[in-house]
């Protein structure tokens, strides 16, 4: 190794950065202390200002730093109907097709083997602010069309038609196996018009 | 726009990276916030260090956090050699084919046409170096095979060769118009090992 310790410091932290090998750590540690100090450092301050400050939001659960988040403090949304997704990432993903109902953010999907249940991925909490809100009529499950977003689906869809509302799930506009936040703006857009209730 | 102002904040400044977009650097600030805040937070601070920390090394002027670096404070090397390379990042690439002579790190090429002459790219001080080594036999001239990389080495070289000494070219086993720090290792030993005197 021919880089001095800070350096090479530098590049293994920047190798945190999903996507991110040793090769391309490298030309990025070199490159910002060549070309843009400045850059890379208010890079270092809104990262911790980030990564200190951003909370949940109490009601949604999407990231946020505000207690409630402008999605949820927005009130000219459609307070009837709920969309349910397994991220944050989600959540842009579903706003860019112009969505324009409230959201819920689930912490990933039921995945038991791994011992994740309906409580450590946030389903009481979806089911309290159902309860709490009281003018939802139907609930989008956008979770992922995966194996485990689909059972997650159908989990949340069996408790809400035990309670009466109405259960809904994206059509597969979507390549199965794919990820929501990877797909286009207009497949989504799509898979949202052309979503069915479930039936049990 | 969805996300709150400290994750745009983010996102943005995460664009301070060398090929980072903005759909990139949205999923990089969305998984640091839900995977790892705290290797985040590694990066912020390994950042702020090496920005504030790493200067140039004082005899080659690669990148080093000491006043002479490892590679120049290094007995073992044959002070016969003296590798003239564009950047730091090439010093790496050279270091991995066993070259163990020694470096100067010129601030890119000439570039008339951008008023990037001699003096800004550090000419005056490589020859300076040499002066006051006052062991070196032969120079490479390491610079990219690009027009602009060729006519560096050409100025150079004439300048060696008024004063007496070998300027040698690494070997065109590269593809013309590529970049030293691109090019894979075996590729760049057989390059080094095919240098040529320049002849004027
Ligand atoms: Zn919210
Ligand atoms: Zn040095």
């Amino acid at each position: 190794m021919s880089f001095s310790p800070l350096i090479r410091q530098l590049i293994d932290s920047l190798r945190v950065l999903p996507g991110v090998g040793q090769k391309t750590a490298q030309r990025m540690a070199l490159q910002l202390l060549e070309r843009d100090r400045s850059g890379a450092l208010r890079l270092a301050q809104t990262l911790t200002q980030a990564m200190e400050g951003v909370g949940h939001c109490q009601q949604c659960r999407t990231l946020s730093e505000e207690t409630i988040c402008h999605i949820c403090q927005d009130t000219r949304r459609d307070d009837t109907l709920l969309c349910v997704v397994e991220g944050p990432m989600d959540v842009y993903a579903v706003e860019q097709t112009g969505f324009r109902g409230r959201y819920f953010v689930l912490k990933g999907h039921l995945s038991p083997l791994d011992g994740l249940g309906p409580e450590a991925i946030g389903i009481p909490q979806l089911l309290a602010r159902i309860e709490q809100q009281g003018t939802f009529t139907e609930v989008i499950l956008a979770t992922n069309p995966t194996v485990e977003g689909e059972a997650t689906a159908h989990y949340i869809a069996q408790l809400l038609t035990n309670k009466g509302l109405i259960a809904s799930r994206i059509a597969h506009g979507m390549p199965l196996g794919g990820e929501l936040e990877l797909v286009d703006g207009g497949t989504l857009a799509h898979a949202l018009a052309g979503r069915r209730p479930i039936s049990i």
